[in-house]
């Protein structure tokens, strides 16, 4: 299993059930075998396009809520990644079929999708750092362990682009940097046992919201089949 | 047809069928004919009290964007109504099944309740008053038309205390109140055509969107009988 | 002394000689013994009001921010306190004048004024809830212990009415309840030794930050004599 | 004059005497003929390097709330710009003096330069873009203005560094497309004679009050000689 940090690994492990049910998802199965129809995926694309920019808008709030200048510098260059380059794969595949960036940016969110983003922007909002971080986990490191699980398992090239982004070097790299961003933000608020502060029950509560809304947002891509 | 005023009635049409799908969805009919089953109503309750909070919280946010004396009078005023007034029919009817509101606040929000609140949320968050009041609009009125017409309509005594609630003179004046902010807040800053404003579509659509994300709330309520 | 809290006494120990350059500044003495210039006193109350403008905001943040029914509720009812009580003592000083509320309210704000009530709400919109109090209660204790000390010590009657105000049982109520919110916000999050928390000093420095900005309010009030 | 966009020169125009007070302030002219003393200078660094801090943040804050894809891809491109390039000359400038990165986030904010940030914050979070964009403004475009002035202007190579850095071509396009972008987020909002809109006054105090806080800056830099 992937190595994303301490406190990752303790949220993941708090999340109980949801987690497989998010990482090891029919949708997610599908993209390894090949049997995940094409019109869900490109109705998955799209959406997920949106969730991209409210996921780097989410991240941008990081940057405020930062308060040493290496949280600012991760949180910043998290959002380059995600506008730059873990966006240019949904442009690129969605450019095939004849849609442009602006008719992506134009497209009607899903509730599911909207769900998902705005809890994670809420919870930057209604609490420190740490609560946004929480939120925002999941995704990032979700994403890193199904791409790299899928690398070793696919037994399809249907979905190879898809998880050759999610299984890349650079990908996995930006995992263990939020991992490691996590477990100092961690540290610094909650000390060496954070495990022990009254806010732990309330971080990894966080953390299973998110999680449960990544399984919506699966099942959404499915019903669009 | 209730009179919450001139931009009001103009975001409503905009909604088109979006807006009788919610107002006139199959929830409300069996609020009124009782046949909507006990227990998905007290489901319903459970998460519309987790609504009210963040709605509330909503509504405090409103305070810190305004730009009058009486728009900052007034949204207060909402909060106080919401946090005070509303509550209590909750937490009234709660208590009657045991739950405390304790209960009630540590209850799990269902997806589609945290799409809604989040939205309204993130909605004041990303733009300025007028985008976070035409996303607060559908709920304030839509429950004031269902209560007026209800008040009228209704055949069965099943949820009159309900019915009541939102067709109390207290109620049907929060919506002229608020009626009356918003077409202020609108003049203030968009001018007295405020259709000719390149805002126009965006604001009506985040009233459509907030519209929308009623009538999942309504669905979610049927999907607990 | 006062009791507003356990939270407070620790970290108006921890502003050290900021708290009485704060409390006994030369126009608070000024207030006491009636030697302030009225001109400074009125200008004083204009930019006062503005400042309740921000710092009802501020509170209002803080409704946002709550975790619990509790902290929701007090914080709503300080921001009706603050916007329908206290500000009720400038609108009626200023009356006297000749100035409206709306002269009030489009007052030009000083750089000194600016810098505190932004910094307050910075410190919310950055941080969770107890960031935000932190920064919130040098203004709500501060003023209450000048209150309490003054309405014993003064020794003229040019400023009984300011006086009385911040003397009166309603407002060192107001300073009891919000001492307690703090405790309780604070056990809540940090446990029942929060000065063993990574985020105490960080805790006091925002209250020491916001002791320091309140000194430079009242210089802000003697420079217009 | 440097050609920065129609609606800044309109912006500029409307802070009157504001607008020189500040790009022609006494600590600019002491930049140019190198009468500034090297102590005012160095503090100016320490809280300019802060100053950046809190502006970059500012700058992720206009991320959350762009509405296209162009303004957030520049948004996010001016928070890189800042931290990685506008940053390092104050970093490079500061280690000559032994005063580490560490050192200089640590260090105690003036309240100037608190007023000044923090009201750039709460601009945006209490409108939308266009109140964060005209509180931005008059920084980034004022520095560009200093620097094209002092690169053909100055009689000492004192500060030739700190001239040069404003003066580049590359601080200059900044220039450019933030004015760029500022005449599209307007266009967008309000049309294409925006001087019509009600808003349009709002938006000029925006800019003049933040102009003002660059005075109050400057004057800050100046007291520490």
């Amino acid at each position: 299993m992937s190595d994303y940090g301490q406190t990752f690994a303790l949220w993941r492990d708090a999340a109980g059930q949801h987690w497989p049910a998010y990482t090891r998802h029919r949708f997610v199965e599908g993209l390894g075998d090949g049997s995940l129809p094409r019109a869900a995926f490109l109705d998955y694309m799209v959406q997920d396009y949106l969730f991209l920019v409210h996921f780097s808008r989410a991240w941008a709030l990081a940057v405020t809520k930062a308060e040493t200048v290496d949280e600012m510098r991760l949180c910043a260059a998290t959002v380059n990644a995600l506008i730059n380059d873990e966006m240019a794969l949904h442009i690129r595949t969605c450019a095939d079929l004849g849609l442009t960036e602006a008719d992506l940016f134009e497209a009607e969110e899903k509730p599911q999708n909207i769900a998902y983003t705005r809890y994670v922007l809420d919870a930057g909002h209604a609490g420190d750092l740490l609560d946004l971080l929480a939120a925002l986990a999941p995704c990032v490191m979700g994403y890193g362990e199904i791409g790299a699980r899928l690398k070793g398992e696919a037994t399809s090239e249907s979905y190879a682009d898809w998880i050759a982004t999610y299984a890349s070097e650079d990908y996995q790299q930006v995992c263990r940097e939020v991992g490691a961003l996590i477990d100092a933000a961690i540290t610094r608020r909650l000390g060496t046992t954070p495990q022990d502060s009254p806010r732990w029950t309330a971080l990894t509560q966080r953390f299973t919201t998110a999680t449960r809304l990544e399984v919506g947002f699966w099942d959404m891509g499915l019903e669009a089949a």
